[in-house]
Parts: C-alpha cells; sequence; structure tokens
C-alpha cells in the first residue's frame, strides 16, 4: 500500500522494512497469544528493535493495527475523488473510486483480512474501525457537497449518499471478511452499491420463514 | 427518558436525582469552560457530591456525556422492534420504530441538543457517538436478519438495511442539530428514510453550479 513515486533513498527502505517488521510481528503475536495478552516489549522483541524504536513508528499498541490504513486510505479517496471529472455524478464518483481503492496486491489483502480478523475477536479495536469508517464517510460528504454544490448543514443530499456509500463499504468489508476472503471484495463492494442506489429492497421472499 | 414501569423506592428517586444533578452539572461546565479544561472534581463540586460519589454514577468525564443515552436508546430500540408483527416487512418496522424513539419531551431534546453540540465542538467526543451509531445499526442487523430468517455472514440484507437505517438516523440528527433544534426530528428522519427507501438520489439539479 506504499505508492513509491520515486527510488527511496536507502535511509527509506531500512524505515519501510522496520514498520513492516514491527506490523508483522505484531499482528502474528495477537494472533497467537491474543491482543491483550501481547505487550509492546514483545512487539518489539520480536521485530528484533528496541522499545524506544516501536515508539518511533506507532502511538500504541493499538495504533500498530490501523494506524496507517487510515491514513493511508482517507488520502488516497480524496485524492481520487478530487481526480475525478467535475460533470460525473458524484455517486458514480464514489463508485468508481471505491474499487480504484481496491488492495493492489495479495499480500495487502491477507494483512487487511488479518487485521479485520482481529478486530471481531477483539471488541476493543472497533472504535478504531468505526472511525476509520467514519473518515471516509466525512470525506464523502465533502466531495458531494462540493460537487453538488450543496451545503451539507442545510441538504440531507450529502450526508445520505455518503451515508449509504459508508454502509455499502462496510457491508462488503464484513462479508468478504466473514468469507476469509473466498469472495471477492470488489463484486461484494458492487453488488452493495448496486442495492442501495436502487433503494431499500423488500425482504429476499424465498427466504423468509 | 427513565421509564418508570413501577413506583420508585425513595433510594431509586434519590439515585436518580443525584445522577442528573451530575448530568447538568458537567454539561454545564463544559459549555462554559470547554469539555477538556473540566475536571471530574469539577462537576462533583457543581453537583454538591464527593469524586467518589461521582465514580458510583460514571465511569469517566466522557462517560457523563453520553452513557445513559447509549444504553437507553439501545434497550428501547431492541424493545420496540421486537413488538412489532412478524409479518411486517423490516424495513417498516424500523421505520415505525424510529418515529417511537423520538424524544418524548422537550427537556429531553434539549439535552440531547446539548449533547451533540458539544460533541461537534469537542472531537474527542465523536468516538462515543460512533458508537452510540454502530450499536443501533448491530440491533437492526439482528433484528433484519432474524424477522427475514437470512444469515448477516452470508447474505447483504440485514447489514445494508441496517446500514441504510443508521445512515438515516445519523443525517437526521446532524442536521437538527445543525439547525439548533428548529427543524423537526421526526420530519427529518422521515425524509431520510424515504430518500433512502426510493434508491440514492441524483445530485440536486438546480443547485448544481
Amino acid at each position: 500500500m506504499v505508492t513509491i513515486e520515486e527510488v527511496p533513498t536507502r535511509r527509506e527502505r531500512k524505515k519501510h522494512q522496520t514498520r513492516q517488521a514491527l506490523e508483522q510481528a505484531a499482528l502474528r503475536l495477537f494472533a497467537e497469544q491474543g491482543y491483550e495478552r501481547t505487550t509492546v516489549e514483545d512487539i518489539a522483541d520480536a521485530a528484533d528493535v528496541a522499545v524506544r524504536t516501536f515508539f518511533r513508528y506507532f502511538s500504541s499498541k493499538q495504533a500498530v493495527l490501523f494506524g496507517d490504513v487510515v491514513t493511508d486510505r482517507v488520502t488516497r479517496l480524496r485524492t481520487e475523488l478530487a481526480a475525478r471529472p467535475e460533470t460525473e455524478d458524484p455517486v458514480e464518483s464514489i463508485r468508481i473510486v471505491s474499487d480504484q481503492l481496491d488492495f493492489s496486491d495479495p499480500e495487502d489483502e491477507a494483512e487487511i483480512l488479518a487485521r479485520l480478523d482481529l478486530m471481531r475477536k477483539q471488541p476493543s479495536m472497533i472504535g478504531r474501525y468505526l472511525e476509520l469508517v467514519n473518515e471516509m464517510r466525512l470525506t464523502m460528504v465533502e466531495f458531494v457537497a462540493q460537487r453538488s454544490g450543496t451545503d451539507p448543514a442545510r441538504d440531507m443530499y450529502p450526508l445520505l449518499v455518503a451515508g449509504a456509500s459508508a454502509a455499502a463499504w462496510d457491508t462488503s468489508l464484513t462479508l468478504w471478511a466473514a468469507s476469509g476472503g473466498q469472495l471477492s471484495l470488489r463484486e461484494l463492494r458492487r453488488d452493495a452499491f448496486a442495492a442501495l442506489s436502487a433503494g431499500l429492497p423488500p425482504p429476499p421472499a424465498a427466504r423468509r420463514r
């Protein structure tokens, strides 16, 4: 998920490696011995760095789980939305950019799955996930308001579109994680957007008791 | 917002009064001198109780802002949804119960407005609000899954309906708070549900630049 625009210096490569080693050690330990029982010392030890080094990269144990993901995703969402044509329907722009934000390689995908899985086992982590979804949503509110020339403090349109889009995001991520990554995140997200665009569906009659 | 099923004992009335005094003192101090600069000691002093007493009612300064609201609302949502007829469309049930959950008296309304207003000025409060909306959403997921006989780990229907309903809730509360309580929360919520039921709308053309 790191976008390298120019050839990184040796120092930058080293920093990236250390950060990755810390993240991987943390995820492994959280899965093996549980999040609560894993200390920052354990993580630093497993990545073979000093505790002081850990805190140069992450502000807390919780930040290892979601810190970068939040910043990366929100920044990319904002940038790619801004790049869409001014005349495009904002809902369509959000749909297209959602596709572009898919995880670009299988390693990313496995890492995100591990994070989502931990979160489901670890209710105290849900706050960070809710913040991520909320930051995505606020970015969409701002975009839709700007593109449609509406005031989000007086007109429902930006809040509704962003709220429904965030619901489509969350729904597809949740079902994808529940399938252990077997389903296609992209297809799930498309289905979710299509369903909400068409309006709240009636209950699936065939499955009613 | 306290539902009194039976005549409360003197002890219960006294507890209710103390809790209310603490809440009112906290909201007043947060508004007057800011949330960050208000200590638990200040709140206890203003309500004329010991700090130890404060902690018998609230686990933290943040809990005064949203503690009870969360528990009350989620409990009422669950109870009132369960009371809807089995044959009703679950989306319709959620809409009807949303109306019933409106604040029942002007005092409640003023208090909720004060809380929302503080939250908007106090970004660190937003986590609690997100948790409230999420707990409402999860309650709706459970209800829709049960009533439609679908599995929320495999079928989008419950997550989508609950996600869109939570977005309608959040949208109406946000616009209501932005209007300083001048708009009707009930009408805003109805409009939000109606819009999402009809499908994601195109941008309001008249207002496009």
